[in-house]
């Protein structure tokens, strides 16, 4: 992400791309005439397979793509994020949330000390977590914890909820795990109302341990023990705290024994893999959690050594900046068909814009060109019968990244049939969106349904279709914990990649300072 | 909505407008400055309270905006609406979801044949959600419903879901509802799984059932009903339908004393009046439910009789087409303050976007203008922690429509402190937005830290933020069913009103016909 010398869109790479954008791309219709296109256009990484024939590029378009990677050092910037180097020039911070999956204490590109302080803190809460799934944590009163509440907002909750609800099928009967994000009163009472003080468990997690919405949780929380019989230190037994300022918390009240370890070089939008995934753990065991971490640990070891032509997440990034920057598409749209997975897109959204939200390169000197999209989305076969008539026809060219699972296996008789027309319902989007359908081929359909020309005239533009919406179709091949790993992997990768390309820094957050400090000062108005 | 003679962009208003945007707007920093802008950009409607001061608007061009409105005929094309003529020219429908939520028999601009139909209809499911409700509807073994479970996708299931979970604090007790929308096998699983046949209720809602999703949940349901030894005839007790087609409903076994209807001048999307509201009168009570329907009626007068000027539908639709057609903002974000409404923002996406995603007049001319912007969102606050990092400092600007609640009433003892806090950060975030902070400013700021000049040097670009974001302030008195009836109704006129002064038909959904060809040909091909 450093600023080397010519101007980013002076260099010989973007240059080229803005020549062969002004050119013109074929109509997804033509490109896809090509047979042989789709076999072209696969990757294959960690498990996932990603189909890109469905993107309006050319191969002149993907070698000046590849070009502007190298000429980016893509490479070099994220061996130096592994190697745990200041990559977060403006705070003074390394961003090495890669080293939180690296299996066992295997050390990597980082220091010895990070390995070893990652694997001791993950054996700490893993084993917490087991306690807690095998009914050992007992509360003040002897009794086995039933319910875990989740209090933590932002990084602290789209990343445990995301991958709870994903792999809701691996939760065990005993606990049930919630998550509590939104400092509304309600949110917390919907919870509460139905669990009982003394088996509650709170998990309350906050980087700084200053979040006010989330310290506003933690004391209504701990009125309601108080107020169910269990006050002072009898709460200990019915409070963790997730944090890197572990004295805060001890000055709380919390134990420090159930206190748990962040680091100032994990990002909260990055942290799901640390402790901040104890919830998570608690709901599918630390069995699955590995195999979480391991997920994303082969998507590393894609990553960094995967030749660009084939790198995954390198061409999710590549393929963004040509819809951002030479398509001018605004938005990006993730359409997920699983319905365990459709919180993926509010994950996404956060990791890729907190990130990526920037108009200032490193250097310090303004943004020329456009940086993070828009991301939006969610369940893709729910938006069908929704939104998607404005991807069809509206004023909008908003490029989708597909997602689908390919083995399913949920214990209902007619299952095999849900996951057809799930399956065939992703495809045909993909597929109408691309081709969509000219005024030619309209008007010859309404005539063959019988309608007299009058109408076939007079309805032929309402019910033609422009296409040319470019896609990617991801595959998992299964809702295993290793797969949802490497997607997310995939992503932080590919949010990474479209930083260093675009020169900016996506590991630190200053937009969201402003409201807060707007926030202190009607505070201290009010008060 | 028809087309008269000059081309949109050649028209007075739509001049003046261009014009006015080409000279700039002040910085809202600006704007801001003159005290009496809030009262006199606040407006009234039903309860709810529209503060549009952080709109990036002069009083030429609320002058301009206004003028367009004339212009355009909104006023004539409501009440054509509420006539029942036929607005959807290409699908030759009229559109009179108004109709729906006129209290008892009463009769509107609509016909006497409609006000009869629509009560008779109304006082039968609610009669049927009262005896569910009550536990005297009675399972085939004689048991009472425990669960209901609404079957539906898009219309069918977006706005019932919404409303329910909005008003969660009026379910009653005895029976859960839930909503199953999705055809993936496990979103239907999750609900059964807790479920017993003896004692659950499907609510099959398809307009023209004939959705793929929906029947194949419906048959999955059945196959499950069948092997809790509840089959035949049997069944009857345990399915309800709602359908236009109630013809298709009868010839798949649903019993014609539980199957309620809707009429084919009601859009999906507009229909969560009508019986597909069953579910929410269920969760909610009749009593509940008439309240909801009296809400969007107080709306509905307030829209019908209220001057331009203080048209609260209006003025939406009008600061919505200057942020799309003059300062150029594709997308729309709902920020909502309160976490059981945060869900209103899929509904209104589906509203908005489903209705004006068009590129073609309702003459079939092409719009050579912007038409219906992306919809996006969800819970404000829990945005501040995430994707609010764009709108900050990202390279978009994107107006916000903030949603709050002024009345608040959990019952848990710090309630009050938690609803301090959400208000707060609205109002901080509203004003942060708008405000943004220039360079000198953050300067000083970083001065006044202690921070050395180079360190204030190198970060002072990073932490300023540009500002001059739009937004509107809604606000509830208490989250009511009537209060919840009028919000909605508000944005059903809002979109309504874009339309009009874009000429487009919002009552038409080709786009998302296409998909569904493609589907069955994909069908037809495995098969």
């Amino acid at each position: 992400m450093s600023c080397s010398a010519p101007h980013l869109p002076q260099t010989p790479a973007w240059q080229r791309l803005r020549t062969l954008a002004a050119a013109g791309i074929p109509h997804l219709r033509q490109l896809l005439d090509d047979g042989r296109r789709t076999e072209r256009l696969r990757l294959h990484a960690a498990g996932l397979t990603l189909d890109a024939s469905h993107q309006a590029v050319t191969d002149d378009v993907l070698d000046a793509l590849l070009a502007l990677a190298r000429e980016s050092g893509v490479r070099e910037q994220a061996a130096a994020l592994a190697r745990g180097e200041c990559v977060n020039a403006t705070e003074g911070r390394a961003a090495l949330h890669v080293a939180l999956r690296s299996p066992g204490n295997a050390t990597g590109p980082w220091s010895a000390d990070i390995a070893a302080t990652v694997h001791a803190e993950r054996e700490r809460f893993l084993a917490a977590a087991e306690r807690i799934r095998a009914q050992h944590w007992l509360g003040a009163t002897g009794e086995p914890i039933a319910d875990v509440v989740n209090l933590g907002i932002g990084g602290s909750d789209l990343g445990p909820r995301m991958a709870a609800q994903a792999l809701d099928h691996l939760a065990g009967p005993q606990v049930r795990v919630h998550f509590v994000s939104n400092p509304d009163a309600w949110a917390l009472y919907r919870v509460l109302r139905r669990s009982t003080p003394a088996r509650t468990l709170f998990i309350v997690q906050s980087k700084t341990f200053t979040t006010p919405e989330t310290l506003q949780m933690a004391a209504s929380a701990r009125r309601w023990l108080a107020d169910g019989g269990i006050a002072g230190d009898a709460q200990r037994a019915h409070l963790i705290a997730v944090t890197a300022a572990p004295d805060r918390a001890a000055a709380q009240g919390y134990a420090p024994e159930h206190t748990f370890r962040l680091w100032d070089w994990v990002g909260g939008r990055y942290s799901v893999w640390s402790a901040i995934g104890l919830p998570l753990a608690v709901a599918i065991g630390a069995d699955a959690f590995r195999a979480f971490l391991d997920g994303a640990h082969a998507m590393d070891g894609h990553f960094w050594s995967a030749p660009p032509e084939r790198n995954l997440p390198l061409w999710l990034a590549l393929l963004g900046v040509w819809n951002r920057n030479f398509l001018g598409c605004p938005t990006h749209l993730l359409a997920i068909y699983s319905s365990r997975l459709a919180t993926f897109a509010r994950h996404v959204q956060q990791l890729d814009m907190e990130s990526n939200g920037k108009s200032v390169h490193t250097d310090g000197t303004p943004c020329t060109i456009d940086t993070g999209p828009i991301v939006w989305g969610g369940s893709g076969i729910d938006g069908q019968h929704a939104y998607f008539q404005l991807l069809h026809q509206g004023r909008h060219r908003v490029p989708v990244d597909f997602i689908g699972v390919l083995q399913e296996d949920t214990p209902l008789p007619l299952a095999a049939d849900h996951h057809r027309l799930v399956q065939q319902s992703l495809r045909a989007q993909a597929r109408a969106l691309a081709l969509g359908r000219d005024a030619a081929a309209t008007a010859a359909e309404l005539r063959a349904a019988g309608l007299p020309e009058v109408q076939v005239q007079a309805l032929t533009p309402h019910r033609s279709f422009a296409g040319n919406v470019p896609s990617n179709i991801l595959w998992l091949p299964a809702l295993t914990p290793g797969a949802l790993g490497a997607l997310l992997a995939a992503y932080e990768h590919k949010v990474f990649c479209q930083a260093v390309l675009w020169r900016i820094n996506p590991f630190d957050q200053w937009g969201v300072e402003l409201g807060k400090a707007m926030l202190r000062s009607l505070q201290c108005q009010a008060s």
